[in-house]
């Protein structure tokens, strides 16, 4: 029944537009569709579909990122295909297989560069933007984790294998690539923080996370939560929740316990504990809704037929809804006023108003995972 | 001289675009032109003037907003005119004059509505964002100040005759209006800080800030800065420094001291002051530079071709530039990596690295004040 409705919906949408359209793409976005390694353009106004864009390989895990235009999206496989898609004319524009396993990228704050990091072989690789030629292959001893962008064209990332978190400036001629210090066994995911201020890296060979003060070169790293992450031997590194899944709201960071069905807060000046959310599952991602005192959480299977809101203030649930079967991924409004919620079993992506909690659309899609607006162009660390 | 120089650029730029050309407008700007009442439409990535366009009456302290496709401009001028441009054609789609002075406005959002505050007659006035028709008439007991957008298709705005703050909620059939407390005597500005949190209010008829918890209805405001603002009776209020001038970042609000040389740095926790640095002049605008420690600060006239860098953690001026004469304003590219700067009695707009704080380029404009980057459409409270 899913493989029929999703070759049914490949059927029904335009492929490519006529470019002579004008097309505003500021209210635009991409959902991965991962089963069938395409994407739906969507339109935020229109709560509607536009165009289906295909041949993009495996998308399962896949991220993108924009162009500072929002015109081209940069979609990063894990079979290591980067594909750059545009917008307006809805077509692929090039497309080159970079790496065996790839893990995600990022594009420079002046679009001119785009990052990948790797699994297989690991290291970095650096695209031009435009043409994707490949201008830099920065090896490592291992994979590459938590790749992000850095204001003045440069990029960080962290090697599963060494502990090493390396911070990479391509603003001259020759890339300088500079190991900041060891974050401690086996980095899983990285993430930027506080307005590119902390980049904080979270462990799965030992316990706590490492956070780097970026804007004091050669601070050392300081380790906090130390009680956090790895419960046993043998928890297989996609049982990790990913620290992309933590939310930065009001001084504190929201993150999901690790093997308990929790959410806990943290100072994000002292770095303490501060309290801890009972919820309705091991939380995969937790998302602050833009403008608003409130974290919106999905769970891991078998119990991501659900969704909760907690207040920041409070700490409480404030309310439970079951949007859809195994939800994916949430993507806010950037002025927050609705929340897209991938229903991968459902073939769905429902709309809710963040007012009323309440559906207010939906729209098909073949199995959806990741949901990027275009928004995002305009953020640093994504 | 510098007519002439305005005259000359008024001829030399295309004043429309066939429609039919691919434009993605997610790196685009428009630079307020106010001694001709025309925009310079401008383009970040190719640090280029594209087009000029004309005809918008009276734009001394005009702002304007973005539609959330970022393909349109509301355009809130000082005559009371409300002027549509759309960046894709590079034309006028619409205009009203609908108050004999106003001073500002928002876009709700979800960009339906477009709220104007006007200071002759006082009120606010909501109209279609699409067709630019009258949707609401909200009478004011004197100038309605500090308009701005708030989550779930609300606004709220202060009257300087009497102290009165509101919230408007647009969400229903009907308005909903509801006076949420007296600020004080005369607010002059007000500003949305912390994620739409807290709602401040200048005054000038008494000393200090009225600040609103607007995540909880119904408390009263907290008055801090008690011995802020107003230092004698005859102050102009012209003279007084904007609050959309305040930085925040990392945690303290940055505002400009009133008839003194100093930068005021308040924690934004305990509100209480935390440190003054000493600066070149009269501070006017004080922005923070996203992805970054720093502010950088613009000065009053006669010291207005001026501009300093103060690190919000040490709070020392860290760099003094000169760019030009009579600096105006500054715009940040959303992600930090350069600075535009509006040099009006040079008749440029001179375009600043931020790493290096070395200028990479400048563009030639008439008389420029305010510089407006599309990525405003995607932030809530402008």
């Amino acid at each position: 029944m899913k493989r029929l409705l999703a070759a049914l919906l490949l059927t029904t949408l335009p492929l490519a537009a006529p470019a002579q359209e004008v097309v505003a793409t500021g209210d635009l976005g991409l959902v991965v569709e991962r089963a069938s390694g395409s994407l739906l353009l969507v339109d935020r106004s229109d709560r509607a579909a536009l165009a289906r864009i295909e041949g993009l390989g495996d998308l399962s895990h896949a991220t993108l990122t924009y162009s500072p235009d929002e015109r081209f999206a940069y979609v990063f496989g894990r079979d290591g295909g980067l594909t750059k898609v545009d917008l307006t004319t809805r077509a692929i524009v090039a497309r080159t297989v970079q790496a065996g396993n790839s893990i995600g990228g990022a594009i420079s704050d002046d679009g001119r560069l785009v990052a990948v990091s790797n699994y297989e072989p690991g290291g970095v690789k650096v695209f031009d933007a435009d043409t994707l030629a490949l201008l830099a292959d920065i090896p490592a001893a291992g994979k590459t984790i938590g790749l992000v962008d850095l204001p003045g064209r440069r990029f960080a990332w962290a090697v599963w294998d060494t502990g090493e978190v390396f911070l990479g400036d391509f603003a001259g001629a020759d890339p300088v690539v500079t190991m900041i210090g060891n974050a401690g066994a086996n980095p899983f995911d990285a993430v930027l923080a506080e307005d590119a201020h902390t980049y904080l890296v979270g462990l799965f060979g030992e316990k706590g996370v490492a956070a780097y003060d970026l804007w004091s070169p050669g601070a050392p790293p300081q380790k906090f939560l130390t009680d956090y992450g790895r419960t046993g031997e043998d928890m297989p590194v996609y049982k990790m929740p990913h620290l992309q899944g933590w939310a930065f709201t009001q001084g504190q960071f929201a993150l999901p316990a690790v093997g308990r069905h929790e959410v806990l807060w943290v100072d994000s000046a002292s770095r303490e504990q501060v309290a801890a959310t009972p919820v309705h599952g091991q939380p995969v991602f937790i998302i602050a809704q833009p403008a608003s005192p409130y974290v919106w959480v999905n769970f891991a299977t078998p119990l991501n037929d659900t969704v909760q809101v907690v207040d920041s203030r409070s700490h409480q649930v404030v309310a439970t809804l079951t949007p859809g079967k195994a939800v994916l991924h949430m993507e806010f409004a950037p002025r927050g006023a609705e929340v897209w919620i991938s229903s991968r079993d459902d073939n769905r992506v429902l709309i809710y108003d963040t007012r009323t909690r309440e559906k207010v659309a939906e729209i098909e899609a073949a199995a959806p995972s990741g949901i990027f607006f275009t928004a995002r162009a305009h953020r640093t660390g994504l």
